[in-house]
């Protein structure tokens, strides 16, 4: 029976349902870990638990008949207005709240722009190596990825120019441009503000839409914040997307549009039901009413304090080799690049005996490549694991190299 | 600058995306009501303001940091044990709670479905009329829509084989039979066990899959619980929506689908993101493993008192005239013929007059038609008000008779 059955349902899927049958994105590791340095998970050492408790019993003292019932379409107006004052307290910005849409997660929020622009076969720039949930969500959608390099300036414009003029000279629209400026994922820099100039340019020349991928941007460690495509784009040409799961908690999933009003109709018609997460919004709005600041400010602590003890655990072991560190000034990630001569077969074994566990740089790319790359996350471990882990994998790293 | 902006985004819109801007499904009523009979939303008075509060607290102690941190693909396994624990409450079902995936309400588990399935132009066929909120998610999709028509016994099966065939003749599969059979939402029918049968027996035969949605049928007042489609089938061939949007808060925003488990990674690639509600999955599983029984107990009460109060009103006022009232024995709704010599323009002018809310029968229909049927919900106001409420729209009913 079952044979037969799974025949009919198969024979009767969408294009888009055989084809996410079809494409796998490379494998994420599963292995258990002693150190898990492979997705990129808040620290559950800093969520605040009892405020969010206690969040949730003013709440729903205040708002609890409209936290059970169905919302609004772009969401709860009092999240927006948070969203908004979040943009003018971290970078100045002054955002309306109706430019505002809330999504279940930030994943959510970027797989809405996807729908409402790609079909099976569309063009989409987005850098190499980028963010994998991205990559997913775009191969689900059938997307034809071109990917363009990245330094230590952010994405190389002038290779995006390169592709939009071969997309047009062969006759085809690029329907987007995915990036993540800031505390790029997995990188690591951060686009200089000409660098975000020229992108926002040429997008506006070849009348593409730039998706601003922005998850991290609170989180900084050092330097100045600078200023969002977003910002620095005049022509309803970028939509951004930000969410609270690196900075509350990822489990509210909790995301967010900002995008020019004209093109939100066209996003909430992918957003089906009965509005978007009315509860989790209103704790979340209560709890971070009176603690965004303060609490984002910890988690800054927090965080730049693992990624000195990942790096120096890292550098104790690895100090005279080839071996290639970036050093973020924000988010989450360290990019490792190993020399050409690694054994990287023999690496992944040897990190998996220590316990160790990292995603490969392949599982980022779009069209293949960065094999001998590596991004750790120091996010999720203490700093007393993100200093001994960092070795035990250093170790591995300089076996494989010999 | 905006015009050209507006032509730029436009034209890169995506074709479901472009099919969006060019379907409206009816203009849901928005009018301030004293009257709220318009939208199936849950009695507010009937919230555990005080328990889920308690539940936070309980859970967040005992599972806070997995609350608030990425999650199962599938959902918290908590849930979908305590949602098959409530089959076997309520229907005496058993079922494995890895054939459950969680969705940010039933909408949303619903239109994974479609994506899944429904390529733009593929043919849907649906019970006209139909739920309003999947009618529009069917046609954002791009479905060409066959509804068939309902009768006191639920959907007909005939009228559906008829649908099959014509389809099958023009070489044409037909994806899904998406059908409310227990408290049927509009119209109020319970599909009789003969009917479920022989549903089954014909999307079978054809091929074709069944999409069930049973937003209600834990809140049944009167008669026994019939087997769902779900339990009928022996062919992988039925996949069924539920919700706790009706039995603990809509605002919760969880539903599931319950589906062969072949089906699921199909069903999943649609749901971007990382994984789906943690923190509500869980306030929600600790709230109704301690309460459930009681607090559905206590719902149907309420809601059966309402739509006793809401009958009653209709009726003092239109004895003895050739309106035609449905009495549902679960759910939400109260669906209304009126005589062909209605004037419903009129009836709409005094309806709003006195500040009643309802919804027009043709919002619910795939292909026209209903326009002498009205919906009215007596779940949100109180038990006097469907009374009153009630009373005022058939004396404008009468008037509109006249």
């Amino acid at each position: 029976m079952s044979a037969t059955s799974a025949t009919r349902f198969e024979q009767l899927l969408s294009s888009r349902a055989q084809l996410g049958r079809q494409t796998t994105s490379g494998v994420w590791p599963t292995v258990p870990t002693k150190y898990e340095f492979g997705g990129g998970k808040p620290d559950p050492g800093s969520f605040p638990y009892d405020a969010i408790v206690a969040a949730t019993g003013k709440m729903m003292a205040a708002e609890g008949a409209q936290a059970l019932t169905y919302g609004e379409t772009l969401g709860y107006r009092g999240l927006r207005e948070l969203i908004a004052h979040k943009h003018e307290v971290f970078e100045g910005l002054k955002v309306d709240p109706d430019n505002i849409m809330v999504a279940n997660g930030s994943g959510h929020a970027l797989s809405l722009v996807i729908s409402a622009f790609v079909d099976i076969g569309d063009a989409v720039i987005c850098e190499a190596p980028t963010f994998s949930g991205t990559l997913n969500a775009l191969r689900r959608h059938g997307a034809d990825l071109h990917g363009v390099p990245i330094d230590d300036e952010g994405i190389i414009v002038e290779a995006v120019r390169e592709k939009l003029e071969e997309l047009r000279r062969a006759g085809r629209p690029c329907k987007l441009i995915y990036t993540l400026p800031t505390f790029h994922n997995p990188a690591g820099p951060t686009a200089t503000v000409a660098r975000r100039k020229a992108l926002v340019a040429v997008a506006q020349e070849y009348g593409t839409m730039i998706l601003e991928d922005d998850a991290y941007g609170e989180l900084r460690f050092e330097g100045e914040t600078l200023p969002s495509l977003y910002e620095l784009d005049d022509s309803d040409g970028v939509i951004r997307a930000g969410t609270f799961s690196k900075t509350l908690g990822a489990g509210m999933r909790l995301g967010w549009l900002l995008t020019p009003k004209a093109i939100l109709p066209s996003l909430q018609a992918f957003n089906f039901g009965g509005g978007v997460a009315p509860f989790t919004s209103r704790v979340a709005t209560y709890y971070m009413r009176d603690n965004m600041e303060n609490h984002v400010a910890k988690l800054i602590d927090v965080y730049r304090s693992k990624r000195d003890a990942m790096l120096q655990g890292l550098w104790e072991v690895l100090e005279g080799t080839d071996v290639e560190i970036n050093k973020p000034t924000g988010g989450f990630f360290i990019w490792i690049k190993l020399p050409e001569a690694t054994d990287t077969q023999k690496l992944s074994a040897l990190a998996r005996e220590a316990g160790v566990g990292y995603v490969s740089g392949n599982l980022f790319m779009p069209n293949g490549g960065a094999d001998r790359h590596i991004r750790l996350a120091y996010s999720y471990e203490s700093e007393e694991n993100c200093h001994s882990g960092a070795r035990y994998l250093a170790s591995a790293i300089r076996e494989a190299l010999a």
